[in-house]
């Protein structure tokens, strides 16, 4: 056997390196040809993994190999697909990546493959589209090949250990595909799951998503309603939270890749059956998370109307952008959007995050400086605007 | 020491039991003048309530003395307010049984005694309404008397033994009665946390139950979801539940005296406030829902119309009518509501409950059937239609 995985980004690699490690043979296909390079050198191109570091070096350029070309996984018998899948300025799915991965998939497929998609899709996108992206360009049908889904349940950071314990589900477009997909996979993940069908893995990983998403927006409401009342949000968490109760942290809003994108493929697919009435609670949830950077802006403008100084002539520091502290992401960064939104209103906003040097923050058309140096500092991941005395 | 306990209800009960058997005089207070008696003679009047039995038989007429009169608690030091509050059509607190508690509590009130209230209340109410009320009957002055909240957190069949163990708050209205409540609270509660307010204290109870609201709300709406995607709502919730992710179980809506109503509390504060954007996701859950009910008549209908006989021709049995399931109580109930819709359809609806017998079913104006009489049967708590056959 034999595995192709398709993708090796933060979620991809990972995943490759696992394989590798439990034996098999692993080819990684990546457009990144600098990356696919570094890899094969053994040297680890996200060094923020815990544990991939060895692995890379360990595996790269031996039992697994990176590289640009489908052509070289010619002789895989499975294939993984693991790409980005985003959402336009509509919130709609922008699956050009990921057909793109199947239908090259597709030209190098053969009888009695097998092919998992572990990207986060809207319902039913492995039994549509993914199914027909490889009928169309293999000229098999399924049953000559085999179709599953198992969503990746990777976090930045710990993602290897994640893969190692964390329960992980795998579910065919059919029976057979189900029961093949998961007595492969079950050789290199220990906790894996069959499940009934590739729709209910993909529901699984997108409900998740959204039980965070709505209690990160009940989170963001409880804290500005405490904030209203006069209350300390964090002391009323910490006794309310028990066995049966996990009220989650405030936050400038919800980023990153994940969170905020799951939510809209339910949102979509429901509208477009005209079922508005059933995603209601989705659709709140993030436009309160969403709606997070005006109140911090209007906080954050009351508090510098406090001094005897023109408006525009406060130094505001953001300090963090990232999506997520620690973490050298800026997709969907609301706190990013927090800045500009500053920005827009004319104040003087500079920003701070220890992931990135001055030269990266330019780059990104905003202003530098150290905490110190400013008026007020708005933390963006511990909610705190001071002033520097 | 002697301690009153005002209200002999579901919370106060147990409480004036638990208070009694930790070695304390108690002198109950209710209206219910039968109620008294049984306790006075030993008699439990809650029996679904594990432990209460044992500790009425051993403490009622005894240490435990109830009575209709505040008059019987004018030695009293301690007085542990734990009345309904019920909230109108409006959705808006009814405050008359709450002030007349206080009210009476104010008139035997002395120099140096401690009020406590446990009934879940809106925010600022035992600052303001239960403050003005005790200083106005007893011409006395927060400062000559100590006043401080602490929410009740029993649940039905369990309370005896969340007294004992989980974790309970109090607060105070100003520093010195916070810290008086808790070196007295403590005698008889183990697991007791001094907060830094009455406010944070009221705060924390009612957040603990927006929780819950909103987390049967989305329950509700992925779940409606699922529905629509031929995918198995529990199968997939079995999966998506781990460590960090706890999806609730879907229902016919959110009934009983304590969910359904605290968020209203925050909904209607923020609102007298204008401050309408920081309820959204309270009053979205809230209406989800209480629209359950809408949805599984829809369903139930379709299903009838499944069969070859007139809609009003087919006996519907609605089975379990109380909020929850194994607990004689109607108040909000879902399942009742559910029933009642349905009638006013015009469908021939029957109910069958466990808790009541056919003659308690008609008092409540509904028809009262066995459900394997039925064509067909909505479990109400099992969320199951089925045709007898």
């Amino acid at each position: 056997m034999k595995v192709a995985v398709i993708g090796l980004g933060k979620a991809g690699l990972p995943l490759a390196a696992v394989i590798a490690d439990s034996g098999f043979e692993v080819v990684g296909v990546d457009i990144d040809e600098r990356k696919c390079e570094m890899i094969n050198n053994g040297i680890n191109p996200i060094p923020e993994e815990a544990g991939l570091d060895e692995l890379i070096k360990k595996h790269g350029g031996k039992n697994l190999i990176a590289t640009p070309s489908y052509e070289d996984a010619t002789d895989c018998n499975v294939f993984v697909v693991i790409v980005p899948l985003l959402i336009d300025e509509d919130h709609n799915p922008d699956f050009r990546i990921l057909e793109d991965a199947f239908r090259n998939v597709g030209k190098v497929l053969k009888k009695r493959d097998l092919v998992v998609l572990e990207t986060t899709v809207p319902p039913m996108a492995t039994e549509t589209l993914a199914k027909r992206w490889l009928e169309e360009e293999s000229g098999l049908k399924l049953g000559d090949f085999y179709l599953a889904y198992s969503p990746e349940r990777i976090m930045t950071g710990y993602s290897i250990s994640r893969l190692k314990k964390f329960p992980k589900v795998i579910g065919g477009v059919n029976e057979e595909s189900g029961t093949r997909a998961f007595e492969i996979y079950r050789k290199f993940i220990p906790n894996l799951h069959l499940v009934s069908s590739a729709r209910v893995a993909e529901f699984i990983k997108l409900i998740e998503g959204c039980y965070r998403d709505v209690n990160i927006a009940l989170a963001n409401e409880l804290f500005k309603i405490a904030n209203e009342l006069g209350v300390d949000f964090y002391e009323a968490r910490e006794y309310a939270n028990h066995e049966y109760c996990h009220i989650h942290l405030p936050s400038t809003g919800v980023g990153g890749h994940c969170i905020p994108v799951y939510p809209w493929f339910l949102i979509k697919e429901m509208e477009k059956r005209e079922k508005f009435n059933y995603v209601r609670l989705l659709r709140v949830a993030r436009e309160i998370n969403d709606g997070m950077v005006n109140y911090w802006a209007e906080k954050i403008v009351l508090e510098c109307m406090k001094i005897d100084k023109p408006l525009n002539d406060v130094k505001i520091c953001i300090k963090g952008i990232t999506f997520r502290k620690g973490v050298k992401e800026l997709y969907h960064s609301r706190n990013l959007a927090l800045a500009k939104l500053l920005m827009e209103k004319r104040l003087n906003v500079f920003v701070y995050d220890e992931m990135f040097n001055k030269e990266e923050i330019e780059k990104l058309g905003l202003k530098w400086i150290e905490p110190n140096e400013a008026d007020l500092v708005f933390d963006a991941f511990e909610l705190k605007i001071a002033w520097n005395v």
